[in-house]
């Protein structure tokens, strides 16, 4: 059987800074925002799960087809780690420009991993490009 | 307030080549080793969500405090995308380790992304390193 998606795909990485300890600190408006930019980014979304954890952080993923897009905040340290890996048609930088609008980062630091190159031999790799965002 | 766990953590991104395609083909199975493998990793589980897609694919995580463990299959290919993600004490890579050892993995190229570095001008940062693994 032919997959119906290929293996490349696109994971962006950031670590964005700045960002409003408001929202950073709301598990419903995280699961908001990450839903709103999963369909802005037309991917379809299975399952979620967003918690609070001890004293006022959010942690939570939504689960795509053959990828997913996460968060792990700091509130008081304006701080969020974010992932979003995609496959197929989706496009992630828009959803990755889409988050960190709406929580408000003035700094991200981005790293953009082209994942699942298959190499001549028949195994599979990953490059890397790097760069920081101002806003 | 004080964050409970530091902004500094380990995110290993693995592609897996060579896996056993009846493990990489069954939520099931997927979804044991992955609840294992964060048991054997000191990794408290919050939520979990693995799914079969068509035509033989797996795509699931599971979501720990501040971080996640996830994976996206291509059972005909051998191929997985594995990420593992933990801040504080747990160990990422006996992680990793425990689940390529159980998906029979042949062939690793493994980055490992120190996320959540605080630079001087109070933003965060990460680095990378990347090496093959051979089994």
């Amino acid at each position: 059987m032919t997959p119906v998606v290929g293996t490349e795909g696109t994971h962006i990485i950031v670590e964005a800074s700045g960002c409003s300890p408001d929202v950073l600190s709301d598990p419903k408006k995280i699961e908001r925002i990450f839903k709103d930019a999963a369909k802005h980014a037309k991917m379809t979304v299975k399952a979620s799960h967003f918690f609070k954890f001890m004293p006022a952080g959010v942690s939570g993923a939504v689960i795509i087809a053959e990828s997913h897009i996460s968060i792990h905040t700091w509130p008081e340290l304006g701080y969020a780690a974010i992932d979003v890996y995609t496959c197929g048609e989706s496009n992630p930088e828009e959803a990755v420009d889409f988050i960190l609008e709406r929580i408000g980062a003035k700094h991200a630091h981005v790293s953009e991993v082209r994942r699942g190159i298959r190499e001549e031999e028949g195994t599979y790799t990953h490059t890397i490009l790097t760069w920081e965002e101002e806003f």
